[in-house]
């Protein structure tokens, strides 16, 4: 069963709005095993939306129609399923008592407008609504099929897991296909997107034409570079066990080539990774930031249960504070020698095991005779102090952010690095 | 010329990230008066790419590709586009130069199949990155246009106001459509958007069916609700004529039934409201944070020049920090008493005229009897103290971010009324 989602709304295309829905719709299709191939966005116009559904059934199997079930002029989804079937709408009357019953529960009179959700094109089945108005539709054309559901969030995703998920999923066992596929993301930060394929590029080839198990790269901005492991299996158990050996040999290659990079797996952030060592050693933590000016402390605040280790900071942005609040020698305040100051400064003044510090220059002025993206990271780790420099690439808020994910991987290294000297 | 954005990635499709991309560039499209009526969807897979960009061209004038030009084995959109236009990829020497040359400048050696990257469809040319090593394409196929930009939102927003939408106008400004269009997007902080909709609602109504000035709503999450105020004139100067009146007319209705609640326009932010405010006055500021832990220096740190009057900070996480740092008399820490007390605090710690204080519950769990959601903000304006308690909605996240900006807002509030008290 090739699937695809075509999202209907015209305030899509104008960019009004994400179109979540779809995202969705894929990471579900993905968990079972189902192929997507494509995804269109078309506006609340029926020619259009005629044209959308024929070209997704002509590449595809099912459909799933999102949005355009609504009671107003806008919503024409079910007339264009009615003529891609090329059959009449009719109006249901069970749909009309229990639209009017829904507004009846609330106290509120229905306006008539509302009844357009009770047309339903001939021969197809209904998903009733449990969260809403506007039921959905599952139209069978042939062997294939489109799905309809409204486009809110929180009534399309109870639809899709109740009726469309499970239809699907029939579907497929009577076609004989009946995979499941587990997949997971391995997060790194300090190597390249291109680096990390040219260490992995030997293992894709590999794994080459085998549909078991694929390895592919994300990269996500300023949070590092992932490698998505993925695994089809004839059984759930059979799926977890290749993507765990899959994954213990993209950790083996990738720390044999590229050293420490990896960093979590899945949703585990930076700060997660700074939390769980923390945590683990009991030691609290504090901040000062110059140059990236509270992004490393509202990081660490994200994670819940921070107050366990985070103790606080300081953002030392005019030099006057580091000097004075934070004992900073008088100097060129971008410096290692500043940097490892500020980390010692901020654990004393805030009270803390662990000082972390970054001064730089965010640009788009050089400062202290240093270039914009020039910045140092000070660490402070009971006494015992050390520092990082680094060259950060882009504008001002970029230096800021890969300023601030930078040094939480300095001081994750630093801690990981008082273990093995232990 | 009605445009198709084809976004190129298996990560869309699995809903590993959002479609962010097809979201901006309808939004400039529909700014611009550009028609787009359909999006697609499309994985790292050949045919699929050749396929979806076919549909796009049967169905349009003009396809912009997102993503798929990195150097990786997944980046096949150029070997696509060339299968379209029938054409061979060729190697450019000047491009391998400039590839070779941005690794060089930030001192790493270049993966071989970084030079991917320098192949390009016989007949196309080429958008120089800038911000990058992927160039971007621009794809002739007779009367009809592929253009091909990286997926990186950073790089292609860049390359599509500098190369992509000064061609697609040009283009339009041949086929003889010379309506220029102009709009400005009017910023507001502290209403609903039904408020809004709501106050504008008469307008909307005289505006009616003349095509020359609309307005719309855009919720921009965490930034508040935006107006965006759209003119179409005869000539540049007509547009922005009608541009100006009509925003003149929506402030004036804006004031007149919810107050001051416009902070700015276009793309400045609540931290740029702040920002020319101080600067006005010649005074500096310094910010205590505890339940935003950072967010709110961050985004003034974000504001270029910030060091002119920005002083500094403290994350007073942890309660003793606030009440050994700062002073702040031991109880209850999620009070107006000890926001107050912080503001005071870190005005006298840091060294500024003004200082701004935030403390709240984040959640999920209450603090001092409080729900979450619940945060006061402390304002200290050359010592004359006072406070705001706001209820904010969201999960741990958003209660962080609506606390930044929501202090940011009573800030500008407090120091617009010491002009109006004098």
């Amino acid at each position: 069963m090739r699937v695809e989602v075509v999202a209907v709304g015209t305030e899509l295309l104008l960019g009004q709005i994400a179109d979540t829905n779809s995202q969705w719709i894929g990471e579900q299709l993905a968990a079972h095993g189902i192929p997507s191939y494509f995804h269109q966005h078309v506006g609340d116009n029926h020619e259009r939306i005629v044209l959308a559904l024929r070209t997704a059934l002509a590449r595809g199997d099912a459909v799933i129609a999102c949005g355009g079930l609504g009671p107003t002029q806008d919503d024409i989804t079910r007339a264009a399923i009615a003529e891609v079937m090329n059959v009449p709408l009719e109006r249901h009357e069970e749909l009309v008592e229990s639209i009017r019953a829904a507004f009846a529960s609330r106290g509120r009179t229905m306006p008539e407008n509302n009844l357009l959700q009770a047309d339903v094109p001939r021969g197809a089945s209904i998903i009733p609504q449990v969260r809403g108005t506007a039921p959905g539709l599952i139209c069978p054309l042939g062997e294939k099929v489109v799905y309809a559901v409204p486009g809110v969030p929180y009534e399309m995703t109870e639809m899709f897991e109740r009726a469309i998920l499970p239809d699907l999923v029939e579907r497929e066992r009577r076609a004989g296909r009946q995979a499941v596929i587990r997949s997971r993301v391995v997060r790194t930060w300090g190597a390249s997107e291109s680096a990390l394929a040219e260490a992995l590029s030997g293992r894709i080839e590999e794994l080459g034409g085998d549909e078991r198990v694929t390895l592919a790269f994300l990269a996500s901005g300023i949070e590092g570079i992932k490698v998505r492991v993925t695994a089809r299996g004839d059984d759930a158990a059979h799926a977890e066990r290749l993507l765990a050996e899959e994954e213990t040999h993209v950790r083996r290659v990738l720390g044999e080539t590229l050293g420490d990079i990896v960093f979590g797996v899945d949703d585990e952030t930076m700060e997660d990774a700074i939390a769980g060592r923390l945590r683990g050693r009991g030691w609290t933590l504090a901040v000062a930031e110059s140059v990236t000016g509270g992004l490393i402390a509202s990081r660490l605040v994200n994670v819940a249960g921070a107050s366990e280790w985070f103790r606080g900071g300081v953002v030392s942005y005019a030099s006057e504070v580091k000097f004075d609040l934070l004992d900073v020698p008088r100097g060129p305040v971008v410096s290692a020698e500043a940097a490892e100051a500020m980390a010692r400064g901020v654990r004393r003044v805030i009270g803390a095991d662990v000082g972390l510090a970054v001064t730089g220059v965010a640009g788009p002025d050089e400062q202290d005779g240093q270039r914009p993206g020039t910045v140092f990271v000070g660490v402070d780790l009971r006494g015992v102090t050390s520092h990082a420099a680094l060259r950060l690439p882009g504008d001002r808020p970029r230096v800021r952010a890969y300023g601030a994910i930078s040094a939480l991987d300095v001081l994750r290294r630093a801690i990981d690095a008082t273990e093995s000297n232990a």
